[in-house]
């Protein structure tokens, strides 16, 4: 799994009881899994359709530094199965992990449509 | 289920595509969930532990009015397992639903702390 | 009065001196205001004209619920004019209160236009 | 009436008819009146107590600049009575006037303290 | 240098070791050179185009009131070029300053289009 | 240079003209630089000092994804400085680029603290 963006726990993005409000946490991910899928499908029209159980399996506090981590599961024909886990960038340990997000990329008038992708891509090759 | 706190999209309720972010909404929930077991178990420290898994079912738009309902499945020793469907307000469709909600109640040391409630109550008849 | 919408307070919600920031809980107000009349009129270009005046009664910490609650006074012809008030959830104690809020439904152009409704209507038996 | 604080209208500032959020425009005035009495009063615990009633005379659009306007009413032994106007930076237009916003200094315990003032200062002057 | 918009450090502008966060302060710059601009060039597309070497001098914490200066440097035919200081309302300590902010006004299809403008103006006597 | 964090840009960090706007993206970058910085120097008290000039070259528009580089340019003894860029992640076009970015190690009586290190770490070699 490869880990990209990060994040520095600031004020704003603590419940009440001082920790990571886990609202946020949510929507991060879900940002992370558009942010991938729209570079990976070439689709910027590609909305999350599903997500597996979550499982909060520690929490992070005021000044900690996470990374979200993000690995293909599976191409479908208009869709992109992924898989995603948080933790904690110095200590390594897992936030949160949830096994199955399915993004689907959509057509102008919002109805599912193929990408004709079968594997991931590295932008610089795309580029070549 | 009762449906309390509701939501008017906003511009910046929005991802790029102009329909409500995916990520905005799973915060609202969370958030609603976390207010609706701190009223319920008397314990400020409550947390969200899990969820099962979440189907997108359709979007909303900017101006769109939307409201959270919350139902409670199951009182444990320190938890407590709620259902949750969000729904446009006018025309009743639903755009999510999540059946599976787990909030633990927390001790100071942040260990699971029972909480002794079997039944929902109403704060007013907590009151008299 | 009925009081729907539920907020936690975060810490982005405090002003530095650790208590509710008084614009965030009029930002609340407002809209929850604008909320209802959109739902009770049918008419989503409502907006606020007039505020009466607005007393501070108490505050709010981090970490406390509030509920905001809503009532109808009035049903003008393009108007409708709500009375609100805010409490804490647990202990039931009043923030604030505001005695008249004129809502104003417009037309394309900007204009008020008369809505036809002289009674609260709730959404269920509208959709009958 | 000495205009100080300019705003300049940003997507995030607007409710979902595309004009700016009245909500967000009365989140400006408390800020900019806690801030003028705090620099005033010399106690950064300076709160809202009271807003008189508030007319919305005209709104504003995406890009638009806006200022707002205090002046000093009257001096409290430990209070401040503020007048407000917004105004568009362009066209002069008044877009919300607010006649009388009482502010009170307190000390830690949260009890009015005598703040000893009976006119404005500058800066400038008390620095000297 | 004319000090005009105030901004009141609240605990969203905090980054997580509890002093004013780098990168809001930045933002608050951008957007008062932006307002400026806007309001002197008499367009509203006007843009940042180069900042000189920032020195971040001192910071601020919770509750601080700042203000930010902005002074004319020079006009060019399409661009305006200023110079910004930030500091603390009450010690006057300067926080940040900036040397030489370069804006550019704009045509609809965003070249450099000259403004006409050699010399500050004061929207009361352009209004005269 | 290594791209780690990415963004999606969304309605709330435009500007009013419909770009982004250039105060989030020095937000952005200030934040990236804050996160690198603490994680190489392992001190989580760490600041930016300085930034030397900044060149808008590009903007980027809602739904774009942008990327933001870091590069060590060379460790002082209680100072690391960076070297930032941000590009366009499907266009690959740079949109700003800052040579020189000064971030301090900070002690706790806010002290400059050396911080012993002389070229990067990769956290996981630094956790076998």
């Amino acid at each position: 799994m490869r880990f990209h963006t990060r994040k520095w726990i600031k004020p704003e993005d603590l419940n009440p009881n001082g920790t990571l409000f886990g609202g946020r946490l949510l929507e991060w991910i879900d940002e992370e899994c558009a942010l991938y899928s729209i570079v990976q499908l070439e689709n910027p029209k590609t909305v999350t359709k599903y997500m597996s159980e979550i499982d909060f399996r520690s929490s992070a506090h005021q000044g900690d530094i996470i990374e979200i981590g993000i690995e293909v599961e599976k191409f479908g024909s208009a869709s992109l199965t992924l898989k995603c886990e948080v933790r904690n960038k110095m200590t390594r340990e897992t936030i949160i992990t949830v096994d199955k997000i399915v993004m689907v990329a959509l057509d102008e008038a919002g109805k599912p449509k193929p990408h004709g992708k079968t594997e991931i891509e590295f932008v610089k090759d795309r580029l070549k």
